[in-house]
C-alpha cells in the first residue's frame, strides 16, 4: 500500500466530506435546532483539522497498487460512515455509537435499514442528512472525488472499479475523470427532474428534495414513518415508481442515449430482463392483492404493487404499505426480488442483473445441451459471446456471495432475539442494500432490537453488499497492507 | 425411445414391486387387518396381470439411448409411486389420490414428509409399506433390478447413471451389474446390522425394522407420531445417530473398505468435510440448546443436538424433539444443512456433499486469487484436479437446482394458505429430500393442509431431487419420446 498516497487521498475525502456535511450543518442553523448545529460544527472543524494538513503535500509517487486501491476504498467509506454517524452521536438523538454507524452505513451503501424507532422525532438537519448519505453513497463518493478534485495522473481506475458495482466496469470515455463527470452529470440532471415531478406532485420541498436524494441513491430512508405511503397521493407514488426503477438503470445506457446511440440503449438485454422482472413480478403481486382482498379495486392493488415491486428490484426500500401483511405469495416474490437487485452501473444493490442473467443462461444451456447432446451452445450477452473468464468471475463471486450469506445468516442468527423470518430477511435485505425485510424487520419495524453484536454483522453485510466484497475483504489481507517500493 | 424395449421393462418393474407389495400384503394378513389384505392383494393381482405378458417376449432391439434412459427412469418412478400409493386408496386410510400419491412418492424418494396427520392410526401393514418404499427408494428400484435381473446385455449403465446420485458416477467395478450386486449387498448387510443394534437396545421387533428401513434409505417415516422421541430411550437414539450417518457416506468408501483400500476410504474429502459439517453443526446446535435452556444438561442437549443435526444432514429428517420451538441460530443451522444433504452415491439427498465442497472452493480459490493475482489455482478433490468438464457440470446443476426451487418458491406460494417460513421450508425440505420443516410443516406439523395444487409441486420437487433434476426434465422432451430406428 502507498501510504503517503493514501494519507493525501484520505485528506481530500475529509474535506470533501466536511463540504458535504456543510448543508445539513446550515439546515440544522437556520431551523433554529437546538443541538445539532454544534453537532455538524464540530465535526466538520474536526475534519478541516485533519484534512487540510494531509493534503497539503502531494506525495512523489502516486502509484495506487490494484490490492492497495481496493484497501483504501474500503477505509474511505468504513471512515467516512464512521464520521457521518458523529451528528447523530453529538447531537444525543442516536445516542450509542454503534446504532449511529449502522444508521450512516445504511446511508451510504443506501440500505435503507434503519434503528431509529420514530424517525418523525429527528430534527430535519438529521433526516436531510440520513438521505442525503443515499445520493453521496448511490453514484460512489470516489466517483464524486475523482470528478471533482483536481486530476489526480495516477491509476484511480483501481478506485473506482471498486466503488462502481458490477462485473465489468464500462468505461465511457477513455478518460477516467471525463466518465466520472459524465456519471455525476446524468445523476444531477436526473436528480432535479424527480424534484420538479415531485414538486409539481404537491410535495413539500424540504420532502421532495430528501426523498429524491434517497430515490436517486436507490436508499429508502425517509422522515415519514409510513414512508411514502403517508403522502396518499398517486401522483406521487407513480412518480417514485419510475425513478426508482429509472436511478436502477445502467448509467451507460443514459450515456448512449446522450450520444445518439439510442438503438444500444434500447436493445441492452439487462434492462429488458429488469423490465420483465418488474412487469412479472407486479402482475403477480398485483393480481395476489386484488384476489386476496388486500385492496378493493384493481387499481389499487397495481398502485400499491408496482410501487413495492419497483422499490425492491431497484432496492430502494420505500414502502407505501406494510407487504408483512400482505399474501405469503407477495411476500416471496418481495423476497426474490431481493436477490437480483438493479443493473451493473446503477446505485441499485443486490447480486445485479447482469449477474442474474448469465447465472441463468448458465442453467437453461445446460439443460438444452442434456436435450440436444451435439449442440454447440455459448452463453451470449446482447448479441455477443460472453467471455469465460467473465463467466468465470460471475461464477465464483455468486459462489463467495453465498458463502458470505450464509456466514452472516450464522452469525446474525447466533445472538439475535428474532424468528426465522426476520432473521433470514434482515440478512438479505442488508446485504443486498434493500432496507426493510419480513417479521420483526418488516416495514414498520426497525432494527433497533438487534443486538449489538448482530447490528455489527449487518453494518459489515451492507458494506460487503455495497462494494461487492472484495474491496472490505481485502482488509483482512495482510499483503494488501505492504508498504510500496519507491 | 426404445418403446418396445420400455414395455419390457416396465413388465420387469411391475413384476418386481408386486414381489416387494407381498411382504406388506402378509403382515395385513398376519395381523388380521380388515381391509389392507384386499387392498394390497388387488394391486398385485393387477400389477402381474399387466406386467407378465410385457416381460414375455424380449424385445430384439435392446438399446437404451441415453435420452430414452433418463425418460424410462422417469416413467418407472412416477409409476411404481402412482401404484404404490394405491393401497393406501383402496383401503381407505388415504382416500385422497392426491395424497397418497404425495406419501408414496415421499417414501420412494426418502424424503419422509408426511400428509398422515397421524401415523398411529394407520395398520400396521400400511406403516410397514411407508417405511419399506424408503429402503427400496434409497439405492434404488433400478439398481436392484440390475442387480437381481436375468442379465440384459444392454446399455443400462443410462439407467443406473440417472438413479444413482452425484455428479460422478463411480463405476466400481467394470461389470454394471456386479456393481449393483455390490451396492445392495452392503446395503443389506448395514440394515441387518442396525436391526440387530435396535433390537439390543431394546425396540420391538417390528419397530425395528420399519425404523431401519427408514434410517437406511434416510427417509424419515415413522409408526410413531413423535418420531425416534417416542422411545425416549438414548441407546435408540445414539444408534440412530450413527447409522443415518453411515448411510449418507458415499458407498463406494465401503467397497474400498472391502477390498483392503482402507486409505482410500479414509482419505476421502467428501467424508471429511462431511464429518466437519457434522461436528460443527452438532457443537452450535448443541451449545445453543443448552445456553438457552432447552435442555438442563450439556449431556442432554448433545444427545438430541447430534440426532437431529445428522438426522439433517443424512436427509433422513426423524426427531426426537421439536425443532419448531428450538433457538433460531439452530433453526438456521438445520435448514442450511438441508441443502447441503448428504454423499453423492448415498442413499441422501440434498444438493450432496461433493458439490458443494467443489462450489465453495471456486469462490475461495477466486478470494485467493485477488489476494495474490498471479497465483495459479486449480480445484483439488482428493489431492486430484478436478476435471473443468466436471466443474462446469456442477456449476450448471446448481444453477438449475436455484431456478428449479425459485419457482418451486412461487408456485407452492401461490394457492398456499401458509406463511413466509412454512412455504420456503416445506420447498427446500421436499427438494432437498428431507422430511419436515419449520412452521406447519414441523417435526409435529404435516402437508395435510397444503392445497392441492402445493401438494402436486411439492411431489414434483421430491421426485426432481431424488433423480437430480435432469430424468423428471426429459419427460418434458418431445425429442427423448422419438421412435428409435431399427
Amino acid at each position: 500500500m502507498n501510504y503517503r498516497m493514501t494519507r493525501y487521498f484520505m485528506g481530500q475525502m475529509a474535506i470533501i466530506l466536511s463540504i458535504v456535511l456543510f448543508i445539513p450543518f446550515m439546515i440544522a442553523i437556520f431551523s433554529g435546532e437546538a443541538k445539532t448545529p454544534l453537532a455538524f460544527g464540530s465535526v466538520i472543524a474536526g475534519l478541516l483539522v485533519l484534512g487540510v494538513p494531509s493534503c497539503l503535500v502531494k506525495p512523489k509517487n502516486r502509484n495506487i497498487k490494484p490490492r492497495g486501491g481496493l484497501v483504501m476504498v474500503a477505509l474511505s467509506w468504513i471512515l467516512m460512515s464512521a464520521i457521518g454517524a458523529l451528528p447523530f452521536v453529538i447531537s444525543g438523538y442516536v445516542p450509542n455509537f454503534i446504532d449511529a454507524f449502522f444508521e450512516t452505513v445504511s446511508g451510504f451503501t443506501t440500505t435503507g435499514s434503519t434503528i431509529v424507532p420514530n424517525v418523525e422525532l429527528l430534527p430535519q438537519s438529521l433526516n436531510f442528512w440520513r438521505c442525503f448519505t443515499h445520493w453521496i453513497g448511490g453514484m460512489g463518493v470516489l466517483v464524486l472525488a475523482i470528478a471533482v478534485l483536481p486530476k489526480v495522473d495516477t491509476d484511480t481506475v483501481h478506485l473506482m472499479k471498486a466503488e462502481v458495482p458490477g462485473p465489468q466496469f464500462g468505461k465511457l470515455v477513455s478518460k477516467l475523470r471525463f466518465t466520472a463527470r459524465i456519471l455525476y452529470g446524468i445523476y444531477v440532471a436526473l436528480t432535479i427532474a424527480q424534484v420538479i415531478a415531485l414538486l409539481i406532485a404537491g410535495m413539500d420541498v424540504f420532502d421532495a428534495f430528501i426523498h429524491t436524494f434517497s430515490t436517486a441513491g436507490t436508499g429508502g430512508f425517509s422522515n415519514r414513518a409510513l414512508s411514502i405511503g403517508y403522502y396518499n397521493n398517486p401522483a406521487i407514488n407513480i412518480i417514485t415508481t419510475i425513478f426508482m426503477l429509472i436511478f436502477s438503470v445502467n448509467f451507460n445506457l443514459y450515456y448512449f442515449v446522450l450520444i445518439g446511440h439510442f438503438k444500444d440503449a434500447i436493445k441492452s438485454e439487462e434492462l429488458r430482463f429488469m423490465l420483465y422482472v418488474f412487469l412479472g413480478a407486479t402482475a403477480v403481486v398485483t393480481l395476489s392483492l386484488f384476489f386476496n382482498g388486500v385492496y378493493n379495486t384493481i387499481g389499487e392493488a397495481l398502485l400499491h404493487g408496482s410501487f413495492q415491486v419497483s422499490s425492491i428490484v431497484s432496492t430502494t426500500g420505500f414502502t407505501t404499505a406494510n407487504f408483512v401483511n400482505w399474501p405469503a405469495l407477495c411476500q416471496i416474490v418481495l423476497f426474490i426480488s431481493m436477490f437480483i437487485g438493479g443493473s451493473a452501473g446503477s446505485t441499485a444493490g443486490g447480486l445485479k442483473v447482469v449477474r442474474v442473467v448469465v447465472l441463468s443462461k448458465l442453467g437453461l444451456n445446460a439443460l438444452r445441451k442434456t436435450a440436444n447432446p451435439r449442440a454447440y451452445l455459448a452463453i451470449r450477452m446482447d448479441s455477443k459471446t460472453v467471455d469465460d473468464s467473465l463467466i468465470h468471475n460471475i461464477v465464483t463471486y455468486f459462489m463467495i456471495y453465498i458463502i458470505i450469506y450464509i456466514a452472516s445468516l450464522l452469525l446474525v442468527s447466533a445472538t439475535s432475539p428474532f424468528d426465522f423470518t426476520t432473521n433470514v430477511t434482515a440478512v438479505t435485505t442488508c446485504f443486498n442494500n434493500v432496507g426493510p425485510g419480513l417479521g420483526a424487520v418488516g416495514p414498520m419495524g426497525s432494527f433497533a432490537n438487534y443486538d449489538v453484536f448482530s447490528k455489527l454483522v449487518l453494518t459489515f453485510d451492507m458494506l460487503l453488499g455495497r462494494l461487492e466484497i472484495f474491496p472490505i475483504l481485502m482488509i483482512f489481507n495482510p499483503k494488501a497492507w505492504r508498504r510500496i517500493k519507491r
